[in-house]
């Protein structure tokens, strides 16, 4: 009998998210039901959301029960399929980029349904995770459909090395505009620079980021990819122009936060901007932007293959590795896509 | 020699505008150069933008300076003129919805070109500033533009039988949407149904406003127009839903306070319904939906003539009366759209 190992929730957590609030454990797999397929994983991601599932308010999701496995995507081997369009030892992962079928476990038990096979053709399958999946869909649809760059405009983005950032980057810059990154300490800012295609990179943890970001953008900010919240996203607001957009991806420093900030309250303040400056908000979750799927996986695919989008992966070895690697991850300590390594890939027949 | 009375900035007000801030004065009409035309004021409109004017903070527009007249928008009549287009005797107005050419006064002197001539079979000259004006312009492109509910969805209006809200009620209708309004007071509640075509209208004096809102939009609130800030605005938010669409109009419940507003902080958690809701925020001003005119007068222009929109303005005798009526419309004192009559209509020739 197969043994899945799972993280699952052991409480909500309350303020910052600890160790201790998810726990190791050990159960039987589940043997699959008709038109279910028995999966082994082999790769996990992790991703900034998932802090949302395990708070016990209301999001946009249904959070994770407690005794539940956290929530997440997976590549993952076919072991045992009652499925007719799954057969052992095919590569799987969510239907679509938004997918989060897996969870946190190496042997889960899912519908064939919910999967769609990767082709041995691609170049890494873990790409189905970060930039072919879910983060890159998120950084393509934010800005082609929300952000909107024009050549020559000015588009910050607030998580610069991040799975989302580094595709981010790549698609302001095949629109004609410019890329400026904010990111946490002077390697990743460099690699920024030299491999992401941002025209600047600044240090989140130097002083004067106000005064710094100022500099670097001159004619203002256009558009503002908002993946932190917190001092980055308070650096950049005074910079925006008339008309600037904004759409609202992710808000890695307010996750963590379960209290209610200190005032003054800024809410009037902020409407007043954004009736003085016409600017444009919005909220995305990846899950309504599906209908970009084709263009995305034909445009990023694209610069993938001929090496002018580069994107960098942080593997974790081992499944029991991945609550202190998550925790990490909410403070910055990633660097690059993060995912966690469960299994090992089984050979390819590169000659198919 | 003829006086041209005007209303100028006295000092800026500091927190909520008083009759001290401004100041009636009389001075000689400037006789007009080439280009331009001396007019006498018939029609001022006043509008909730213009406290934002007396500000010294930057505002979206220049603000006024000491000494100097109220912005603001008028229907006048041609009394000399050196531009070609124009002729005494005609009716004018600003060319554009937008325009706020002729300030609080009497007889105020003015570049021809920034003119249109009014047609003399409109019905009420008065509405060149209302209902067919910039509050018409600003509720049609703010439902048709932004808001675009779709047939069956709720659009809360939070100053329902305000200037722009008669208007966008309309708009809302001929969309197939439900229109529930918020006003101050059971007449205006009263009138909101029976003549502006509300569903539901609540008056935001009695307590409870959320409980009874939330029992008028029993699916939610899927557009909310707002106008106003403050505490309607804070009786709406809980009830948005996924894909909530927010048109950022005016704030009269902020414009008059100066001060930073209490904690706690609500900004963090207002980005995280931002987020988890797909929220779409968006500040506009009408300067940036000329385009939409043409349409506009169309469309506004034939409800008016079949009867379908009435429109209700509030007419107050008397330049010298304009402040303290202006100061009564930011406390939603006025009942209609506010204008001030600055002297008397010219004869019309209907057989023309």
């Amino acid at each position: 009998m197969t043994t899945n190992r799972r993280i699952v929730l052991a409480r909500h957590p309350d303020g910052p998210a600890t160790l201790e609030d998810l726990r190791l454990e050990e159960v039987p797999a589940r043997p699959p039901e008709e038109g279910e397929v028995l999966c082994r994983t082999i790769w996990l991601s992790l991703d900034p959301y998932m802090r949302g599932r395990m708070s016990r308010a209301a999001s946009y999701a249904a959070h994770v029960e407690i005794g539940q496995p956290i929530h997440g995507e997976a590549v993952c081997e076919v072991v045992e399929s009652r499925h007719p369009g799954f057969a052992p030892g095919d590569i799987v992962a969510g239907a679509q980029a938004a997918s989060q079928v897996f969870g946190w476990q190496s042997y889960p038990t899912v519908q064939g349904d919910k999967l769609r096979k990767l082709n041995p053709a691609m170049e890494r399958y873990s790409h189905a995770l970060g930039v072919l999946g879910m983060p890159g869909l998120t950084a393509y649809a934010a800005i082609k459909g929300i952000g909107q760059p024009k050549p020559g405009e000015t588009v910050v983005i607030g998580a610069a090395t991040g799975a989302v950032g580094m595709v981010a980057a790549r698609v302001v810059r095949s629109m004609g505009a410019r890329a400026v990154g904010i990111a946490g300490g002077p390697e990743k800012c460099r690699e920024a620079v030299e491999r992401f295609g941002y025209e600047v990179c600044l240090d989140r943890h130097e002083p004067d980021l106000i005064g710094r970001l100022k500099q670097a953008c001159p004619n203002g900010v256009q558009v503002y990819l908002e993946l932190t919240g917190g001092p980055v996203t308070d650096a950049v607001w005074p910079l925006l122009t008339t008309h600037a957009r904004i759409p609202v991806v992710g808000l890695i420093a307010a996750y963590q936060s379960g209290s209610i900030a200190d005032g003054p309250d800024r809410l009037p303040l902020l409407f007043r901007q954004i009736l003085v400056k016409r600017l444009h908000i919005q909220g995305m979750i990846v899950w309504d932007w599906a209908f970009m799927e084709d263009d995305f996986h034909r445009e990023v695919g694209g610069w993938l293959k001929d090496g002018s989008l580069q994107y960098r992966e942080d593997v974790v070895e081992g499944l029991e590795n991945a609550p202190a690697a998550f925790l990490g991850m909410l403070e910055g300590k990633n660097h690059g896509k993060l995912l966690v390594k469960v299994g090992q890939e089984p050979a390819r027949d590169t000659t198919a």
